[in-house]
């Protein structure tokens, strides 16, 4: 018989099927044993009746995340018990036979939907298994919708996808966070970002995306830090100025916001997590603007300050969400001297730059801004910044043989995931989160250092 | 005034257009000034007639690969000027006034379609402006082809995409042939296959798949070898044996091929590549019988080795396209010793295992078979192959927990875009390859070592 799908068995009423899948839930009742069996399209509830002696054999002796392939009558349930509301609330399998697939030894611990409260430790050491978990099911199925979706919305707007490398030479920008990779006899290191690398790809194709792998040597185990780390990246040429990526950003995390409402309505509900607020026209300011703001709201005085600390970033939010509704807000105009060397400055004010962010809730989702094209001005700010050209010759090439005005953004798909359901930690948000202290398992024989809450 | 993408100039007869992009040629006749306009959607010709002085004048002094805004009014071409089958072939650009956003350096080479004739090292040192040329741009949308395509089929069975980790513990497989990574005061590596991953992963979400890199530190620099490659991984439960398997690599493959035929016609035809040939089964041999055949047909006697050797890979091949007119053939059941401890030994004869290759055209495309998916037998195997099982704890408890029988393929993007287009040089179906002897720039100051050609 053909195996029919947990989330098809509707479609199958007063049937025979045959069902595969995981023992959900086993409640014995002596002269009959109830199951709750699991696949990846969902659950049913199945009885196994006195009549059927051989599988209730096998029912008295199957435990939780056994593995059995079912043969049963799909039966409708008398109006009763119909649970509104529930997948397959409607029907009732009646199990003629069980063939058990695999066995699974007794659980280190309570697998439930309500039994289960692992601390973050426990859970990432334990990670095979809390994968089960419909908790932790819903995160990662959120975190495909939001990187998919990039990618969707990239290739509704002609962006081509290329795969931007993880092994670079000699560092360009970043410094001492950076990890070493024994490269042969020489030395390697694994790509911070794909800054360089899109803007090379972007003079080639117009409008190009990737999504990749980024690393970070950061020796610090908050709760905000992984060492690897999903980056969603977009760069595009022929734009007017830095509003033009502003839009595409805008437009972009709308895109995302809009796939996660209409595929992951459940996974949100379970986890309790309500989507941020993005209204028709994200309220959008300069960083004095924001700083001035925050000064008159809150009284703090940051005016004239490089950046928008975690403490602006939270007030501005907090200004913007009371004045217009919005969870977003832009914030563009940093000085020039304080971003990398290929920052566009604003060519009315050049000490500030046409960088933009987007902060939702507090935190920053996003980063992009228009960048230099033309090779001169770009030549220049490599002398100011005291960059070193042959270290990054490939780059500076794809520039001086005509590059549009052009710009970018890049978002990190577990951030984002973190903040979309309000995880308090992003390791719950990477499926084997690596940091200072684990990869996979514990690297310290002590007690770790990183903050797991 | 709104851009108009050159793809879409045919449906603006008669109109003024605001047309952007990088000159692609330019041919100065004094009184008239000839150029072709390239954006990311084609080409067009456009003529500078002499009564738009400004515009003549600017044209006069704009050389190939400059960008510009050109002002223009869309004409239909006189009926003896139409070229047949060509993009915008019916009409040209009456350049009424350009704009220049940015200019470019003399060219070091000649970029034309037909002048283009760069050995590869000299192209790779030109990484940038290289990619620009029709030649590259058609490579690499076949790879975002073969990519994506990979991910759609998945996903419409159902296989969940999750994120395989590229910073990995201690080696469980492989050995020597591994990066190592300066992780803190500790060593980490760089992924070889998310071998394990994919399979835990699995036990939780049933069907899995990834797009990730994957890091190979063999010290080869032939023509198919590179030190960071994509490696398209699937993963999938409730198999009833190794032939789903087969079966689902083989739809998965035949998909690619018909999205490339749908969507890369220009680009195929452009490189001169025909695609493969996949009938409607294809043949499907143990490597027994694989070479058995080839000591028919050829004379050469490998009965009883314990692969295939390069050579068998290409003779097979040659039989069975012969035979069938099948460009493809599986060859399954390989010794179990010979191969790693998690493939699924034969029931009928375990000296055999049910791993299956998929050999294209005299090389071997994908690699696949079914996994072990008993506790009790896999820790048997993690015995007999001396693995240390502290150091594969996570993947041990994805299977002690319950894990119904299962397999999975992988296949590799540079090698299939390479043997797809009939490349020479695997180098040239990495945008950014990395070997031995290069990160995006020569790291020996000597002759690179590898085989470029």
């Amino acid at each position: 018989m053909q195996r029919t799908l947990i989330k098809d068995l509707e479609k199958n009423i007063d049937q025979k099927v045959l069902v595969k899948g995981w023992i959900d839930v086993r409640r014995d009742q002596g002269k009959m044993v109830f199951v709750d069996v699991r696949d990846m399209s969902g659950k049913v509830q199945g009885v196994v009746l006195p009549s059927a002696t051989d599988a209730l054999e096998v029912a008295q002796k199957i435990r939780q995340e056994w593995v059995v392939a079912i043969t049963a009558q799909v039966n409708k349930r008398p109006e009763r018990n119909i649970k509104e509301g529930v997948q397959n609330g409607t029907i009732e399998l009646e199990i003629l036979d069980i063939e058990v697939l695999a066995e699974a030894e007794p659980l280190p611990f309570d697998m439930s939907p309500t039994g289960y409260n692992l601390d973050l430790v426990t859970e990432l050491d334990n990670r095979a298994l809390a994968l089960r978990h419909p908790k932790n099911q819903a995160i990662f199925k959120v975190k495909e919708t939001i990187i998919d979706s990039f990618r969707e919305f990239m290739k509704q707007n002609m962006f081509f996808e290329f795969q931007a490398p993880s092994i670079t030479p000699a560092v360009a920008e970043g410094g001492a966070e950076v990890f070493e990779v024994d490269y042969f006899d020489k030395k390697a290191y694994l790509s911070q970002s794909p800054q360089l690398y899109k803007q090379i790809a972007m003079t080639a194709f117009e409008r190009v995306f990737s999504v990749n792998k980024i690393f970070r040597a950061e020796p610090s185990a908050t709760t905000r830090h992984l060492t690897e780390v999903v980056s969603l990246d977009a760069e595009f040429g022929f734009i007017d100025s830095w509003k033009d990526v502003r839009d595409m950003a805008e437009e972009t995390v709308r895109f995302i916001l809009k796939s996660l409402a209409e595929k992951n309505t459940q996974h949100l509900a379970f986890l309790g997590a309500e989507l941020p607020v993005m209204i028709d026209y994200t309220p959008t300011m300069s960083l004095t603007e924001a700083h001035q703001k925050i000064f008159e709201v809150y009284g703090r005085d940051n005016r004239g300050d490089k950046d928008l600390s975690t403490q602006d970033e939270i007030e501005i939010s907090e200004i913007v969400k009371k004045e217009t509704g919005s969870d977003f807000v832009f914030v563009y105009g940093y000085p020039t001297r304080k971003k990398p060397f290929y920052v566009f400055p604003s060519p009315e004010n050049p000490e500030f730059n046409e960088g933009v962010d987007l902060i939702c809730r507090g935190r920053e989702w996003l980063s992009g801004g228009r960048r230099i094209n033309k090779y001169d001005q770009l030549m220049e700010h490599v002398k100011i910044w005291e960059m070193e050209p042959s270290k990054i010759q490939m780059f500076l090439d794809a520039f001086k043989y005509g590059a549009p005005p052009e710009g970018g953004f890049a978002l990190g798909a577990e951030r984002m995931t973190m903040q979309i359901l309000g995880l308090k930690n992003v390791r719950q948000a990477s499926m084997f989160p690596r940091d200072m202290d684990r990869i996979d398992v514990n690297l310290n024989k002590e007690k770790p250092e990183g903050e797991y809450i």
